[in-house]
């Protein structure tokens, strides 16, 4: 595993054993099944990481962040079995989604419990006399913002049919709403718990921000570049899934009507053969869609590191600076 | 227009003068549109009354709960458009459901950005200064804790697909869950705002709560008992709909294997006919099942307004105790 993996991993466990007693199982139990079910298969916590190291970075103590951090992951997971149902997925960190496994009324019911749950965790469990009731009400702010532009962002995917109707614009608003907002209340709640500056939490919340682009951009180029194996699903699962990557409306944007056959013939085909699909994403290469994208990522990466200026050199601050930087390196 | 009818739509103006603001809409337009659809569609905004009365029954300012009224009756309509999904309903005021106008993505967006929005209501605009945060931090805790009962009784409610297996314990469970958990919340934030003691957020909660109770089980007789111009609705539609009521499950229990086929006969059965209706209502009321309910209701009414016994006389006291009088003598 390496460096950084070894560091989130770490950082997860206390989050993970406060989510274990925030979904403590209660009548009806199927319903507590559910909601840990996606949770339980997986995930980085990357953003319990940024909710933790934002922390630090102004100099508070990440253990009374937890709850937050804990909060912000289960926010992060009831999206994701919600937009299972949307997106009509079947598969999630390699288990059947909640819907698939239970049914419809099951994933709509666990996806609202544990929304609920978000404020249960930062209400009821911020250390009382630590936690200033007003920094409470803050990251309560910040958490429904980003919960709202989640929504938002998923809509704005939705309400796309055709990816060659959506300009760069779009695919920039959709990505802020669904990923780069809930980055930014990640470090952003981390910072006003340690008691940063309101200068200090803008700081961090632009950090998040720009890491969060740059995050999915390169998701999005490794989905098409990286081998099966470092992938941990097949090459090309976002074309078969008909996902809507800048890297695929720059391509239509830029191909000759015989290259946009190409490409369309693999879009949202869940049955493509491999063959096409490498075709398709040979493609996007020599179109310069995949260097047009991770350059985007880059600049978005080198701006994020920026906005860490202000602050002195700290454990914490290393950390945030590498984890943008694993993340883009993982590219050449 | 009832005396009570006309108070309940007096309160409603600035609560829905409220909400507007609240969903103004941003882009994505058409999230807006559908989040705004059942609030626009009517409803009676009994919840905001509760909430609005039980802050002037403690002494407080009506004004000053507005946020908080409003907040709950956002929750409310999010449980709705989920529920739909969950029942797969056509129809709800009148007007298509959100997710058969829009959408399942559309419903299920909406109910979350609805849900979301509960907590922008009440962080973002609690009166600064008038409502100290500890206030806020109470109110959030109790809307929370009726949003995780309104999806566990949600569940226990699907997860019986046969009525004959639920016990009464099983019902009460249920509607504790559904119904009754918000009408708690309504009374204990109200009465939270308005600077009510611990002794008298107590008893408005346990008022509400039996009044919750009770409201449904006469909800519930009426489809049976009332006609159709009154309901709004053709007479046993929650029969046609295969609702889990307390009528039924006594009925069921009671009586001989023939009557039970006349009544499964019509339970779920969207295209059941008038006249087969019509036989399994007489059945309901010869098996003494309509009246079991009605005295349980009556039960549970004369409870709840024993528990304003601590209150002085007032003029929202007195609404109090009219509105549950007003609901159960409908019955008579």
């Amino acid at each position: 595993m390496t460096s950084i993996g070894l560091k989130l991993k770490q950082r997860a466990i206390k989050v993970d054993n406060f989510i274990e007693e925030l979904l403590e199982s209660r009548k009806p139990e199927v319903l507590y099944d559910a909601a840990k079910h996606i949770i339980k298969a997986g995930g980085k916590r990357l953003r319990p990481y940024l909710v933790l190291k934002s922390c630090e970075v102004v100099g508070g103590d990440p253990d009374v962040a937890v709850p937050f951090a804990a909060a912000i992951e289960v926010l992060h997971n009831f999206t994701l079995i919600h937009d299972d149902i949307m997106d009509n997925s079947d598969l999630r960190r390699g288990v059947q989604t909640v819907h698939k496994r239970w049914g419809l009324p099951y994933g709509i019911a666990s996806g609202d419990l544990l929304f609920a749950k978000v404020y249960e965790a930062i209400t009821k469990h911020a250390p009382i006399g630590i936690v200033p009731c007003s920094v409470v009400k803050a990251c309560i702010e910040r958490v429904t913002d980003a919960a709202i532009a989640i929504c938002e962002g998923q809509v704005l995917d939705v309400s796309y049919t055709q990816l060659s109707d959506m300009s760069e614009e779009d695919y920039f608003s959709m990505v802020s709403g669904k990923t780069a907002a809930l980055f930014k209340a990640c470090a952003e709640v981390g910072a006003v718990v340690g008691g940063g500056s309101t200068k200090e939490v803008e700081r961090l919340g632009g950090y998040a921000w720009k890491a969060g682009i740059a995050f999915q951009l390169v998701d999005d180029y490794l989905d098409v570049t990286a081998d099966e194996r470092t992938l941990g699903k097949p090459v090309g699962s976002d074309l078969r899934e008909g996902k809507k990557t800048l890297i695929v409306i720059h391509a239509l944007h830029h191909a000759s009507p015989e290259e946009i056959k190409k490409i369309e013939r693999v879009l949202g085909a869940k049955d493509a053969s491999s063959s096409d699909i490498k075709a398709a994403c040979e493609l996007l290469g020599s179109l310069g869609s995949l260097s047009y994208t991770i350059d985007y990522a880059r600049k978005y990466a080198e701006e994020a590191k920026k906005m860490l200026g202000i602050f002195p050199d700290s454990e914490a601050k290393r950390d945030l600076l590498e984890l943008v930087d694993y993340y883009v390196e993982r590219t050449y």
